[in-house]
């Protein structure tokens, strides 16, 4: 059975933070699981060019109604014509999510991945602490390599 | 590029219907297409059989919020946790819809498709008249092979 | 507890088809009931301004992410975000339904009423015949304040 | 024109929260805003109650398909049949939000409220960092009154 990684971040981000999202891509495909994202630019784009030069394969969860602004690396994109609340169909459709970098949308992305239990991986994300001091459920990754470990032992965990 | 066609119908449906639906996924596959549907039983799962017996490739877009209930037979699955808001999806994502026989949840998609201007072929399915006397656009087929063939006519219209 | 009785039809209609859903509408607000719909133009605007000479309360869902283009006739209205997905929710919010003539959004909105079970009442709408000659259950209003008559006997059963 | 406030907060929550939630509700309504939460219990029935004592108006968007589990405190519920996708609609509804405690939910819905710029106001709610160490543009309220005059003021500097 195919694993699915998330992977989430923002449609625009600094090179630095593309350059660890096309790892991320690069090293789910060599470990043959599935890439799913939000099929749009930025950290979705780099991760699916990584997949793709890996020989990976990607699926985009696109906002719009149609497949216009996709990802050219997408094997298979689904424009859901709903909006942000594709968001949510992206974190569904995972087995773990490794969140990079982000912003606000990458927010609600962990915030539905922490509702239904999902493994979320953090690279240089967000930190989250409750008002009592409990910190948000995110296992810290140091690099894509690591990233990509974590999410796939997670997910394994998940079956 | 891919052509993806939506293959819309009940999650339960006699015999027959069951076995048209193969023939439509089965030709699907052989054209070279993609099939895209609802991800459940009855037309859905038929037709994603003749898919994989065909050697092709679908995609369920299920209305949960997990895998639970997916066709055995899909290469992707994509659980939404929207409903039969799904509805929507699976006519977006399709450049071409074949509706066969259905019940209520068809129509919905097929309203959908038309809303669209996604080209729908009908085989054995509603008929659909306003109160004007103006009937829906649907392209009728008579069997499952000529049916694939319009969908894809179309589709290719689509580009 | 409230009745909501929903109001389905296009966004741009016949001004005869306009003055039925006012008259509809009208007649909801009499009878004491809320009226629920799309929020936007033609059917709708001109059920919601009924509502409104009559004293009554009309809640509109909205496709677009904010309140431009709300009819000005609602009481409540609510930005979804989620495009024509929010035709579910219209009918869901509903305990009966009143399609009024309608083009092939409306057509998606039955489709749903039919699904979940909802009463359809039918203005001068659509003939949706299966393919075996079996009608779909839509109950035929001769005039405006017979199909209010007609739902909210309907949705009183529904209780 | 009417203001919307919107109260997000977790469906299980401690005594003292929901203490501060009735209080946020009560005061909504003594200010003549609305009150639009997700309608089920915890926060959002305590501050749907804390609404109604004061004399307001509280419109409940539900996840599930029907009314059961809604909050008996709401004026309109809506049951959207979309599940959690629904917390976008909580939030597009808002001209600003007041995050109370809160679980994964929440955060997600915070998410969507930066995303869309909505103001959002804090009270004892998630420690929001990015990774660079900006802090998410959430603004600290010291208790329930001072949380719904920040709101509505910030409400209307939207309009």
């Amino acid at each position: 059975m195919k694993i699915y990684i998330g992977v989430i971040g923002g449609a625009s981000c600094q090179e630095e933070v593309e350059r660890e999202a096309y790892e991320v891509g690069l090293e789910i495909a060599r470990r043959g699981a599935w890439l799913v994202c939000g099929g749009l630019a930025g950290v979705m784009n780099a991760a699916a060019k990584g997949a793709s030069d890996g020989g990976g394969f990607s699926i985009g969860i696109l906002p719009s109604e149609d497949r216009t602004g996709a990802s050219p690396y997408l094997e298979v994109s689904i424009p859901t014509g709903i909006g942000f609340a594709r968001n949510l169909i992206v974190v569904l459709s995972a087995d773990a999510v490794i969140a990079i970098d982000g912003e606000s949308g990458t927010l609600s992305e962990i915030g539905y991945a922490l509702r239904y239990n999902k493994p979320v991986i953090g690279l240089h994300t967000w930190n989250l602490t409750s008002y009592t001091g409990r910190c948000a459920n995110i296992i810290t990754a140091d690099n894509p390599k690591h990233a990509v470990d974590l999410a796939i032992k997670a997910a394994r965990g998940n079956f």
